[in-house]
């Protein structure tokens, strides 16, 4: 059994931090060696964000975007540790220092850590390249609990364009006297009702067959998951910015 | 072992007529006593009507609607076999004709003879019924081929019809921003793609659970069968005028 | 609008107790009145149990078979409230004293509050009972978390019960070369894997098509869903002791 | 728009061959040049073999392993037409005659040709390899007809052997008090009734979110769509044998 590897958690008191850090106590592969959160945060625990970047292999970070282009500054110009960034929202500046900081450190950045998603969403691509158009459609559903107030949601959307690649255009849901469906289109339907957390599938039909990918999120502990499976694979890996597809081993190179 | 109920075919030149020939002579509870054709058909193994008639327990009819009024007529004034009737398109003469008949002999008359697809319509309004829109979703589901050129499906629209009986009003598919779900709609979701011969499934959902009826056509012999229950239900009945709900023992009374 | 039923919550410490004074609360059809516990229990809101019942018109208890039976007599003692009860393991006894109470008082008591549940092994029954063993198959799928000690659960024993009243045998998993498929046995398969809940579902086959029933439980507010339920059922309702096909309208009348 | 590809039927007279035809003719992709069976059969339209290779830019070839090994070193011999064989039961000197002729011309020799399922192996093993056997299960059901006779079906344990591959070992079906569920084994469920054709679904579940890849085969077209794929694949291929993984794209390489 190999060393476990010393986390720290930015943005400890944040909803998503404190997940993480249960998350990561639990976990043999795992040593929770620090939280931190913004300078002049008090709370049981915590130390300043210089002593977390001394102790830590890997930072798991989900603040705001602000925050996590400083701390990739901060953990560039030390030559360490790695970073797993769950923020969102950032501007271009922001972008470019993260950029600029996974030129010195190892850095996996993802909208979504959900490690069912990101892999749903590279089969659908291989799928529909391999399948090809000609007798094969595609067909997304999607449901969620009743409250959603967007459809088709924008995982539903994202897997549309992963199939869409290399495909023909998305196509939104049907209605009315819609003659035989168009070949090449990819076809969205929507489920709303009651508590369901988030359900997508993804069907290629053939006359003779169906081949359907599905995942149905059952709470947010899969995005934990996913963040200790990036701080994992981070672990000796050389600088540059990475995503969940590499994670996955679907990244070309 | 009971005797076998003994069954005439009407329109056995056609493909309804030929693959409930079929299924009858292939069924050990019946006997295939008699199958006839419009006047002057020729056909190996083809008898006259009122020959017919006097053979058997009950007719088997999918032909037209004015012919199977004819054939009601002929049976009531005979005062018997029992018909099972899975012609449609009927005129109101043709319908009252029929009427008129099932004084004297029972009769079963059905748009569509699947039993589970019926089992399926009953169940749902049981459970709409039972659960009520405080808190319960219903979303209905559908899956055809691509060249299906209408949706929702006739049959979604009756599921739906179904679940609405006691509940607010159907809505139809969604998209862009719907805002959250209305209390008490019922949505449709349809898909489109491949040769499914028809999938339909309705969910219940609340916030902590979901419940879902739901059936898959394979292919027609699911018609033949529902016809044959229904002829073995007959045996005995008092003349009337049934439809498959009372076969599957949905009917009041 | 009705006046809101006034409901006591027992067993007010327990896990279930307070989940059930959420609910409630949060119900528009229901007012929270009062909050007991065994006596002698200190609790911000307590009240002592005999002012409880003075105040509700329904209680909800899910405590211990004692505790169950002892509130059954007081409160048919006072002529009301009515009862519904969650607790389980009754001994004759305590049974015996429930059923003497219901004479005075309308009871529900259940094993299950899960209306899914209830109105699936209700549905199951019938189906079963209007599609015949002749050429209809049946087969139950359950899935669960990693954890369950137990293969099939004990809700799939309960809906292979319900599909048997008035059909084969049950029997169990399959494995190796098992030779063609007895007509009319039930067959069970079983999922185990990561968080589910728990998942069922009763499939109906025949050569031409496939009725299925199913239920996913999301969390335990379904059962404080139930529970309001049949507290709103009681209301008005005649002495007696009842279950949840009789809320859920599948008694036989 | 390019030319069709140049196809020849070898058994043409067997059942899967008239279906090959008859598929080959209705694709606009390809131009049915010749069908031949055995020397000395008489069949309408049919052709000397010979005569057919020397039309033909590919042949498919449903046959006997014996057959189709002599035919291998025919078309070789002449180097070429490229050859899709669909033959099972393989004796060593008929595989090792296919070695051989491979080393002159392009063939894809697989026993299934059904592309779903052949995509479904390829992504199964891909998911099992990225998700790892630390916190994810694998559970793998599938479903079939009454009269199948051995549980659980041949294409349910390849799935399992494509998992399995960098996991643990698989387990069968689960029955008793089986303890929770050891990690990293491979469950199976099956499930048995009515006409079901085939499906299959493989489900990578963890405590958070649950991944399920699954295929339901409708009718035989499956194979023959599968069997035009790799034809059309094969066009200016360099010699080798290769199989449906190498068609999907899922090739080292």
């Amino acid at each position: 059994m190999p060393q476990p590897l010393k986390i720290a958690i930015a943005g400890a008191l944040g909803r998503m931090g404190r997940q993480m850090a249960e998350a990561v106590a639990a976990d043999p592969r795992l040593e929770l060696v620090a939280r931190f959160h913004r300078p002049g945060s008090a709370g049981e625990g915590l130390v300043e964000r210089d002593e977390a970047l001394a102790l830590a292999d890997a930072v798991i970070d989900f603040t705001t975007s602000a925050a996590s282009a400083e701390l990739a500054e901060a953990c560039a110009a030390r030559g360490g540790p790695a970073l797993v960034i769950g923020s969102t929202g950032f501007s271009a500046a922001e972008l470019a220092a993260i950029i600029e900081a996974a030129k010195k450190i190892p850095i996996v950045r993802s909208g979504s850590y959900s490690l069912g998603l990101n892999m749903l969403t590279g089969l659908v691509e291989e799928a529909a390249r391999a399948l090809g158009p000609d007798d094969c459609d595609i067909e997304i559903l999607e449901a969620h609990h009743r409250f959603k107030v967007d459809a088709p949601s924008g995982t539903a959307l994202m897997l549309g364009e992963a199939a869409a690649r290399g495909r023909g255009v998305a196509k939104r849901a049907r209605d009315g006297v819609t003659g035989p469906r168009p070949a090449g289109e990819i076809g969205f339907a929507v489920l709303r009702g009651g508590g369901i957390v988030g359900e997508h599938s993804v069907s290629f039909l053939t006359e003779g067959e169906t081949l359907t990918l599905s995942h149905a999120a059952g709470d947010r502990s899969m995005f934990a998951r996913g963040a200790i499976a990036a701080a994992l694979w981070l672990a000796g890996r050389p600088p540059g910015e990475y995503d969940m597809r590499d994670v996955l081993g679907f990244g070309a190179g």
